[in-house]
């Protein structure tokens, strides 16, 4: 903040920073003691959500006036935040051009670059000298241009014929032509290209803004990175909540109604609970086992969760690998390869520690008598067996989700561990059945 | 792309794609065959590590054209991701002035809005007219400006009054002053705001720059949004690892080492790992209770995991919120509350499923025999009290992490469910030595 806000108004930061805690009333009536000068800004920052909620609030003279001031896109987003009559009463607002471009885009999925695009860009004719090209990009922002970061070079077909960017055609001399200097080799995305995609492609060029063409290869609109910048936010958010075993969230916690919110985790949770009774399945095979030498049931806990942690380690790795394009399926093998040898190391470092453990703990307190070598021995195995297993199984179900055409990040840390738990109680019987029989068993 | 390229020209999308998996001498011939015309954007879309590879194998004289493409903030970048020696020979290919800017940058934290930001920024008197304040922007382009989306308005001092979009600029009259229209309410960081703070005034706000400002008020460069894109992408990466129970990792998968991947891995499963022996602790005082009633060993992994499940989902929920600024450290009870009482519910059904499949399997195989409902009620209970307890307790850690000045990612899925494992020991054959006395035990 530059000056200090004036007596009566109050200062975008000021109501920022309240904006989330205050009531609709308290909303509405804060965003009118913005000075006139930032009110624009403030709304146009404020989510489609939140938009929303203000202008229906709003006296219809009002309401014209914000609804008049989003592009077509935020529109959009808009009435897809509301109900259905809301969203009429908003349309009728509009006029009918605009409401024509809105209507085009309503009919795009949400996910889809032609859910994100602004059909507003600017646009000059390839045989436009540099000069006559400013005036003409001067004119079109005075319109209704909303993004002028790069101009695009249209044939009377409203195919692509190049870009330049702003800097370009402030750089160029004022008497060259558009078609000399534009750039023709460009980068487009297809109006049905997963957002996701598109915003790989904005990651890994750091473009400002990419032409969306429909399949006939004209020109329908703009991606700008500002609207990317939510994308990769909201895809992060669902790999997250997903990552932690649930399905992804629509909206804020806090905006998430109670028993929405428990649909969104009690289905995880029921499937883990489930998965989770096969190891009461499989440690009852092994009841005579545990009646003989009871002291083997204390370790199951340790032993099937260092599987299941480390296995949580791998597929969050290689979820995130695939999420962010540094990996593909057919790198599977050199990640099984490199998962086996740290699950590998991994095991013995932890099976190490968890002999030493025994024979210290039990030379201090006797609690495991003359038993506690191979005891503590069957342990730092199974540990080794089932590190290495849960690190290997963790890395590859991304993959063999991925494979199959489901979603890599179901393979939560809580799902692998479910996975890797069942093993874990298996191996351990296992290797305790070999190891111990004639000593405890 | 719109043009198919030259038989013998390499189209920018082609060396793209195959890049991942080309050696270092391949990227060079490839990068060669890129036509003179797109070879700039390849080589600004390429990563600080990526761009150092390639410029360390160029020839000395086509080294300097490369450096000096690059704008000073990515300099800053690529001399970090070299050897000092090659850092020395990188600064000395550039011109004092740039050598300069690039020095100064060096000197910020590489996380703060100084290490992100862009020292060439456009500039503008309030004194001018639109029409000069244009042409001027023109000059700026010409010589070294890299971003002319604002343009800034500064006095003799470097203090920023003000702010004009390239729209607005466009849009008004030629003859207006910049002072009599530009914007003064102008959010904008210090050096040292952390990037997390700055991505999320992007994210709120959707802006495509924020000036930067030293501590006494002097504008010191811009952060630009595609800046952004790759910081929110790297913060959600760091978190997303941190999730999983690890360290986050500082570069892609494949280009981290198998010696680095393991330290960022073992640290937290020899945590982990320790804390489970309490389990093993917590069990042995029941010991006793399990050799009298063998069959309540097998119902360990399942009620202890519930737990961590359930306290794994709400952990991941609040960090994330809090990650996105939608909950703050003073919504804790809002959060308890409404936690305690998901707690409860998901409890009670999970419960509920529990009962259910002791008392059919019974009546299926009889295995557990005539104490089968005492022992489904046992586990029904210990199972709501697990899932409540794991819920609160899953929710309340990060924000009590983030209370001592901790970073609230690391209350991950695996240690939440640690953590909750030793506690459900403890519930289990508490509510099993109450309600079994007199039959099983």
């Amino acid at each position: 903040m530059m000056e200090s806000p004036q007596s009566a108004a109050l200062s975008m930061e000021e109501l920022h920073e309240a904006w989330p805690v205050l009531s609709v009333d308290e909303r509405l009536e804060g965003f009118r003691l913005l000075p006139a000068s930032v009110a624009d800004d403030f709304f146009l920052a404020l989510s489609a959500r939140e938009q929303a909620e203000l202008i229906l609030h709003l006296q219809p003279a009002e309401r014209r006036t914000w609804v008049r001031l989003l592009p077509p896109d935020d529109l959009a987003d808009l009435v897809q935040a509301v109900e259905p009559e809301q969203a009429e009463s908003i349309l009728s607002q509009l006029d009918d051009a605009s409401r024509r471009e809105v209507n085009v885009l309503l009919a795009y999925a949400e996910d889809d670059a032609g859910g994100l695009m602004n059909p507003r860009f600017a646009r000059v004719r390839p045989d436009m000298s540099i000069d006559e090209a400013i005036s003409y990009l001067r004119k079109q922002a005075r319109e209704r241009v909303e993004t002028v970061y790069y101009a695009y070079v249209l044939d009377a077909e409203q195919h692509l014929l190049g870009v330049l960017s702003l800097r370009q055609l402030f750089q160029t001399a004022s008497d060259k032509r558009v078609a000399d200097v534009m750039q023709r080799d460009v980068i487009t995305v297809s109006e049905d290209t997963d957002q996701e995609a598109v915003s790989r492609l904005f990651t890994e060029h750091g473009f400002m803004a990419l032409p969306v063409l429909d399949v006939q290869q004209r020109m329908k609109g703009i991606v700008t990175v500002d609207d990317i910048v939510d994308v990769v936010q909201e895809e992060a958010t669902e790999d997250i909540q997903k990552a932690g075993g649930m399905e992804a969230l629509e909206a804020p916690y806090f905006e998430t109604g109670f028993f929405g919110m428990l649909k969104k985790r009690i289905g995880w949770l029921l499937v883990l609970f489930l998965g989770q009774m096969l190891t009461a399945t499989a440690m009852s095979s092994f009841e005579d086992e545990i009646a003989t030498a009871v002291v083997l049931s204390l370790f199951v806990p340790l032993i099937i969760s260092s599987g299941g942690n480390s296995g949580s380690q791998a597929s969050t790795l290689i979820i995130r690998s695939l999420a962010l394009g540094e990996m593909r399926l057919r790198d599977w093998w050199r990640v099984a390869r490199r998962e086996l040898l740290s699950g590998l190391v991994l095991g013995v470092v932890l099976g190490v520690v968890g002999l030493a453990r025994i024979l210290i703990w039990n030379s201090i307190s006797g609690v495991y008598g003359e038993h506690a070598l191979v005891l503590g021995i069957t342990v730092a195995l199974s540990v080794l067996g089932v590190v290495t297993f849960g690190t290997l199984a963790g890395s590859m179900l991304p993959l063999v989700l991925r494979k199959f055409g489901f979603d890599p990040a179901s393979a939560s840390a809580p799902f692998v561990a479910t996975l890797v738990d069942v093993s874990g109680v298996l191996i351990y019987f296992t290797v305790a059945s070999l190891l111990l029989r004639g000593t405890l068993l």
